[in-house]
């Protein structure tokens, strides 16, 4: 099935526009599986996807909590992959970008090592540097427009011709690939600029980070994408609800909480 | 030693600006090592650092072409910069940034788990995504500022208010850090630029690519860095010089040859 298919699909039947980033590291796992190193954050995640996935449409892996522990940590990462249920848009938070041949290296390992349905790309070299991870029509890219951090503001806000340096990435971008292909990164923490946004694409699938730790603005989110198509992210504010045994518990009671505030 | 003192001695002692890129993938080494799938590949890299080392002050490592052969590429990486020799300058070409918690475990990857002396860095999303990479002052950021692919006119050469993205991106990074931590990459594909960028950065280590297979001008990236540092990266025309079972032989005499171009 094709990745925006897979989406459509699942934020239907599960009336959830929720994303879970699985942004698991050893020393925020309870104590009782902090002791099995490796392993310990294998069985985390399995807890915490077995008990939100009924209010997640998608999941999000970001790479560098994972890199950080080396060939183990890479190891965890393809079975963290393993582990997302087959009916949720799998999405590798990579934010990769290279000239061609080496994006094209990038992507396999994305799309093919990891099977990620969908991964995030640096637009900042280009064109070719993002095209190889269009090559595959089943699969999805998420190209970085208006980012959730502070420093979205040293480069991204910048005029060009009254125009922002976010808002040519996003228009010149669009004829690389349609909406079943591409879509944006734009922080939940500046909802007026997803409002502007809307109006350039009104049926681009958004991914917005910056709900929870980042203190990001669900009404004005939620708001501002209007009938558009759109996937909030939530890592921390979730994974981490408990310290208990019974951590998975807490964690599907807060993924219910975020899927019923990010309804329309 | 930190990394610029590092490069600095290497530099001196050989006379040489050459970066050797170790873009190693299976199906390009010769068959005799193919055999030997990921082994192989590690025997490879051995061969070519052995030959090249006495003409190259640095080896640059591009992550992609590890991370598509899954969790054995991971371990090849790791390998790989452990043959560096510690004389030598070692890059990880990585192209990462991410929201700050997120480019501190990205820099743990490189920095501990790697062991890298310096990484490439996107500036896409500012201050914070670039910080955690300088939090170790013996370690080194080589910024994207103009890249060497076709993709590069695409953003980085827009205008704001008569001033180029990417020199920008280089007037607002340089206040991030000194000279001893932080440089900047610029293609050999756009040697005018390079001229330009000497003007506002005379100190500052530029690592140069596109120099090879991507059709880099290297008298006129020569001439136009003046007594300026820098570093010019060659991957591919170096390590697949040959087929043959003595192809390092014929790797060693290509570094050679491009260390005697690149001097002054």
């Amino acid at each position: 099935m094709k990745a925006i298919e897979k989406f459509r699909s699942s934020m239907a039947a599960k009336n959830s526009h929720l994303c879970v980033g699985l942004d698991t590291v050893l020393e925020k796992i309870p104590e009782h599986l902090k002791i099995n190193g490796i392993d310990g954050m294998l069985e985390f995640n399995r807890e915490i996807i077995n008990a939100t996935k009924p209010f997640a449409a998608a999941y999000k892996v970001n790479l560098a909590f994972y890199e950080q522990y080396g060939t183990d940590g890479y190891d965890l990462l393809k079975k963290t992959f393993e582990l997302i249920p087959a009916d949720c848009l799998s999405i590798a938070d990579a934010k990769r970008g290279d000239i061609g041949n080496t994006s094209k290296a990038y992507a396999k390992a994305v799309f093919e090592e990891l099977n990620a349905d969908a991964i995030t790309v640096n637009p900042y070299m280009g064109n070719d540097s993002v095209a190889p991870f269009l090559y595959n029509p089943e699969k999805f890219v998420f190209l970085l427009a208006f980012t959730s951090n502070p420093g979205s503001f040293d480069f991204q806000k910048l005029k060009i011709g009254g125009k922002e340096l976010y808002k040519c990435v996003v228009e010149k971008s669009v004829t690389w690939a349609s909406k079943d292909n591409l879509g944006f990164v734009v922080g939940a923490t500046h909802p007026s600029e997803i409002a502007d946004l809307r109006e350039m694409i009104p049926d681009r699938l958004l991914l917005i980070p910056g709900i929870g730790t980042q203190g990001g603005d669900i009404p004005g989110t939620v708001a501002a994408n209007g009938s558009s198509p759109f996937i909030i992210n939530v890592s921390r504010d979730i994974i981490y609800q408990s310290q208990e045994v019974n951590f998975a518990l807490a964690a599907g009671r807060r993924a219910e909480e975020y899927s019923e505030l990010f309804r329309r």
